[in-house]
């Protein structure tokens, strides 16, 4: 009988879903003894698996509840096969990405200030950080206080099912988007990730939503920041790591640049890092795909790709295949 | 010749698009002898406008660059003709709306609290938050930081040119929406204001996009706060006096629901005021129809209005016809 190891803060009764003929394997956090197990479900969170790693023997499956499995390679070896839960984050760090795209062009950090303040007179002050950041010095009356997202272009930087769902939640605001993915294809265009350096200047708000790799470490460091129009909003729904943190901070601290960050580079983000008194930021502590409906979607996934093995079939969301 | 008299705060470029034949006037802020003017373009603030108000002679024609308008009939009597700027603001307050729904289900006011202590790990305040503000007590994990907008049922309580904009924004979200109007009407399925009380207790969000008149006022108070479900999020992009101040004050205090007001009553919301310390709130000061493009949005409507009446057709966005 097939041996599934799940962690111990997943409740049982989620497990419902799960196929007849298995033997569900309950893992706890202190896992303190070796076990077989055949398929394994890990943890959301990566630094609790690395702890229970070294016990777990006989692991052919990994079957990630997250997008991001770039800790399970190293820590598993290149004899397991890997799937993500790829689909089940789409529509909370899509709506987590559009939110943090109209929070910032509202300048509701700013108005949250303001609020805990209790001086409604201090609206003023968002004209003037409308005319700080942006640059924008035409004549305008009344003031300035609040940007439009209709309009606007974006550039999307990876082009996978996430990024389609931003796409999608996109479209009633009218935006001009240019895409980016690792390699260039059609219909709809997509650009090749050489060409981001000349597609930059075009953007007044660039989307972060490739996966993490070697190759795409610092993808945006000074160089890029320095091609960015004034007051370009970068918002990331990646990983930290993708972008350059030292440039980041020069760049906001300059007030070239605005930036919302779901992800940083280190994570956590320790206390009295720079990044946290940066102007014109938004810091969200990595929660963007979470969701009331996370668990239920995430292993509704996974019982798929379980059925799958157990059938023989091909697994939908391989990121590594054992060797 | 035809006299517009129009707001000196108002940059004579923008007006480039009014029509030939006319006779521009500009009115200074201390207008201090009487004028003759036929037309009138009000500045954006009553309350300026209400100061040269006994200065302005055989005005027949006011035509605001607002929306909202109802400081205009008291103030200029029964013998003119007003129109709003509709559709200039369509946009732009829809958007404020998107954006002030998603910033509150996306928790956003406790992680800029949590940005500004720099502390990652105090980021479990969020599930409790969660938890707190919806009641919802089924086993999660990981713990809820974030809420969907996806699947949600909205409540919009006014459904003109601004409601369908809001509407036609949400479309992506896949929202369950009960449109409420003044009068019941069908394609789509709008219902009559007095089902307002029976239908309250479907919505997770309840928007107030509705004009402000003696009918409305109180629309919204400790009854109908009452019929809500436990954490409702009430948005209101209309008028400050459709709510109750005090029923929202007890409401929000007391847990019950949370709410994001552009408007509130009184506006401007004085130093000390109890709203501005109530929990699970986001106030912003009055800002939600500003844009970049705000002055050419609005004149560009007050221009065609001003060649429609020149021309002797009919005006199209009148509220208020001269006796």
């Amino acid at each position: 009988m097939l041996r599934v190891g799940y962690s111990a803060n997943l409740a049982a009764e989620w497990l419902s879903d799960f196929p007849q003929g298995i033997e569900l394997i309950r893992l706890p956090r202190d896992l303190d003894h070796d076990i077989e197990i055949d398929v394994w479900l890990p943890d959301p969170y990566p630094t609790r698996n690395l702890k229970i790693v070294p016990r777990l023997r006989g692991v052919k499956l990994v079957l990630s509840l997250m997008a991001g499995t770039e800790w399970i390679p190293g820590a598993m070896g290149p004899r397991v096969t890997i799937c993500n839960a790829r689909g089940a984050h789409n529509v909370s760090t899509a709506e987590w990405t559009v939110s943090a795209i109209l929070a910032m062009l509202k300048h509701f950090p700013l108005f949250l200030d303001i609020q805990r303040s209790g001086e409604w007179k201090r609206r003023s002050e968002a004209s003037a950080e409308y005319v700080g950041i942006t640059g924008d010095t035409r004549p305008l009356y009344p003031p300035v206080m609040l940007e439009d997202l209709t309009g606007k272009t974006v550039l999307m930087v990876g082009y996978g099912s996430i990024g389609k769902e931003i796409e999608r939640m996109l479209e009633p605001f009218r935006v001009d988007m240019i895409r980016v993915a690792r390699t260039a294809r059609e219909n709809p265009k997509v650009h090749a990730v050489d060409e981001l350096d000349a597609l930059l200047p075009k953007a007044q708000v660039v989307v972060l939503i490739l996966p993490s790799s070697p190759e795409t470490q610092s993808l945006i460091d000074a160089q890029q920041f320095a091609l960015m129009q004034q007051g370009t909003l970068l918002v990331n729904a990646a990983r930290g790591s993708i972008v350059s943190t030292d440039a980041l901070v020069e760049a906001l601290e300059s007030g070239r640049i605005r930036a919302a960050l779901d992800v940083t580079d280190p994570e956590p983000l320790p206390v009295g890092h720079p990044l946290w008194k940066c102007p014109n930021l938004l810091i969200t502590p990595h929660v963007g795909a979470s969701s009331p409906e996370f668990a239920r979607r995430a292993l509704r996934v996974a019982a798929n790709e379980l059925r799958r093995y157990m059938a023989g079939e091909p697994l939908l969301n391989v990121v590594q295949a054992a060797v």
